[in-house]
């Protein structure tokens, strides 16, 4: 059966996460439902991460196998077409192998955590962006990143609900920038633990704050303790942004 | 009676509009209301631009008069306070001089607009942007833009509704650049004529298109004939980004 992958942005404000579940607004479940509708096949949707309830993409990638041949412009405009009113959009389809897949096959994660730093309640940001309210020193946040990146066991920065085998993951980038009122974060890696984002942005705002040092940081990671992790960051300034293969 | 000028953020989308009207959801109408609610006191809060329905604002000002010297910050978080859960914010307010009128002393005027160019519907940007499928051609809309730029009678860019005594406008600056799939155009004057942004825009694209040359966008503004127009932008991608004084 030829196999199909996808770039798909979403607003993930409507939904229970990526993750298919019965009775629930999910993603992966919309995106199955609308194959269904264009194919008349039952098959899953399959996607690079789970992203959690309240989490956009900009672009999660995913596979699907069909039965026959289609033009790849047809499968993004006609999916398009049945996910309306979803805030669900396929930038992109192409045929790929039948080895390719969007999980197993990714090679490097890239996530934007996006803060709006200042006392005013969000407007056109609300449910995309975390709003702080304290002022935030973005230089200090990016200096003690720096402690993170690497090869280590992230099980402070790890949801208990965390199902990976092994808690040491390889954090290639994380790197803090003000622009304006705007502090971004960019996380960098192969893949990521449960949360593991959320939880890191959550300490590095308490490093922003002033209320954590660098080294409290370098503590709460050797401490390999979830309850040495800051409060987490919510989803809403979470986007997936780029997976590569 | 002490005078204050606020910097004011929203999202335009369930707004009739900045201008107060009664029985309709207004900008000013909730602004108002809540100056009331925090001072007891009916004052209108006049803005530097009537942004029309579904129109955003990063960066509207508005002057207000309230009979006791309040300390600014009080008031900045008060009426926000106050203005939830409608999504506007009060960026920062100050004291100003009984001189100062937010539309009358206002120098100069920025609009941006925001085109995605795409095929897929938007999700993220759903109501924040104008989605035109077509490929447009940003480096013709940007040359062509430079021939609206200088003091011209605007009737073709102008709503039939419009109530400036003159159509003559010195426009200051009118560019158009691409990132990725967005096309922003940036607009700036000492002050607009109704839908003139989104007149030039609709224009613009239809050159971006192809489908006019540079030359039919001269005639266009030539004929001064609001039928030489093309289709008028959507308010989705308009933003007022700032007011000099």
């Amino acid at each position: 059966m030829p196999r199909y992958k996808l770039i798909i942005e979403y607003d993930g404000r409507p939904f229970n996460g990526w993750q298919i579940q019965t009775g629930q607004p999910t993603v992966q479940g919309v995106l199955t439902s609308a194959v269904e509708t264009l194919s008349g096949e039952k098959t899953l949707v399959q996607g690079a991460g789970r992203t959690d309830t309240g989490v956009h993409a900009h672009a999660q990638v995913a596979h699907l196998d069909l039965a026959k041949a289609w033009d790849t412009d047809t499968v993004r405009d006609a999916l398009n077409a049945h996910l309306r009113p979803h805030p669900i959009a396929i930038l992109a389809a192409e045929r790929v192998a039948d080895e390719f897949n969007a999980r197993t096959s990714a090679i490097r994660r890239r996530y934007l955590y996006r803060i709006v730093n200042r006392r005013a309640d969000l407007t056109l940001d609300a449910g995309r962006a975390w709003r702080v309210p304290r002022p935030l020193d973005a230089g200090a946040m990016n200096k003690a990143a720096q402690l993170l990146v690497g090869k280590h066991d992230f099980t402070t920065f790890r949801s208990t609900e965390c199902q990976a085998k092994s808690p040491v993951k390889k954090l290639d980038i994380l790197a803090v920038g003000r622009a304006g009122d705007e502090v971004k974060v960019t996380a960098t890696a192969r893949s990521f633990l449960h949360n593991q984002v959320r939880s890191m942005v959550g300490s590095l705002v308490c490093v922003g704050e002033g209320k954590w040092s660098a080294e409290d940081l370098r503590k709460a990671l050797d401490a390999r303790d979830r309850t040495a992790c800051g409060p987490v960051a919510p989803p809403d300034g979470l986007y997936l942004m780029q997976v590569d293969y």
